[in-house]
């Protein structure tokens, strides 16, 4: 039946919730495609952030139920190959569209029609309102890159709906 | 891989969610084992009802997605069976374990191991805590029947943990 969206439900339901108790929504978003860091008001911006870390502590717990060899990745790329595909199944049912890297750290996660913005209408005019639909997945991939041992940075960019480019940045350690 | 989890992590970090912005947590829940009732202070109610509303609108969007045929249904009692065993299905992967009903408009919906109660140690001493684990749920069944036509109250109770009751009144009309 329906339990592939319920996901989505209490998703598109927590970002509404968290706007709805937003203590300054100001005049509304300015910035354009950024995830993170878009939502000019500081209440906007702690929103995005209790989203992130949201997503943060259910990708750190997804993570621990990997199974346990996938814990013995050795190189950065399988395990971001192992978020764009068995992740984004288990969280999206599909995987990543596309995955290139830098080969110094960077990691550019392409989802061609993400899931999460699919209710909005495609086009140019809600560009604006994305970033709040992309802060908690870029939280999810934070916390099970986290579990996996690998400190990042994740944000998230959208040029055209319903494409979304996740950037994973990993500091050399 | 964890899919059929991610719901209830995501249901834990809402409810934790919640409770930290919590205007005014209190010195602790008084109540007993009421769900809707439970919650001493102001911050924890509107906590409850913000939970109960999220769940409603989360039923009533699943409500949606239901195969045209069960919206055919005409007895009150095969729609409570419904929601025992599809919707159940659909978002906890069990199906309720018993329904009991005056025949007077109010059902008793039972859940031996409740997933979302499942986490929480059992025994006495987490008893109080149980109400905010339930409130989601309580909206749930809500939006579902209000979906299908039924206006409804609907509370639920915890007498030994992970057992739960759903007490669904449908006033006559």
């Amino acid at each position: 039946m329906a339990d592939t969206v319920l996901f989505e439900f209490l998703h598109t339901e927590m970002v509404a919730e968290l706007w709805a108790h937003d203590p300054d929504p100001g005049p509304g978003v300015s910035a354009g495609s950024r995830g993170e860091e878009a939502g000019s008001t500081t209440g906007q911006k702690m929103s995005l952030s209790v989203l992130e870390g949201m997503g943060f502590r259910v990708g750190q717990a997804l993570g621990e139920r990997l199974p346990r060899e996938t814990l013995a990745f050795r190189e950065e790329l399988d395990v971001l190959k192992f978020l764009c595909k068995d992740l984004w199944v288990a969280v999206f049912q599909k995987q990543m569209d596309s995955l290139r890297t830098n080969h110094q750290g960077t990691y550019v996660l392409q989802d061609n029609s993400f899931p999460l913005l699919l209710p909005m209408a495609s086009g140019l005019q809600y560009l604006e309102e994305a970033p709040k639909f992309l802060a908690f997945t870029c939280g999810l991939l934070r916390g099970a890159l986290c579990t996996l041992g690998i400190e990042s940075v994740v944000t998230a960019s959208v040029a055209a709906l319903p494409v979304c480019k996740f950037q994973v940045v990993i500091p050399k350690s």
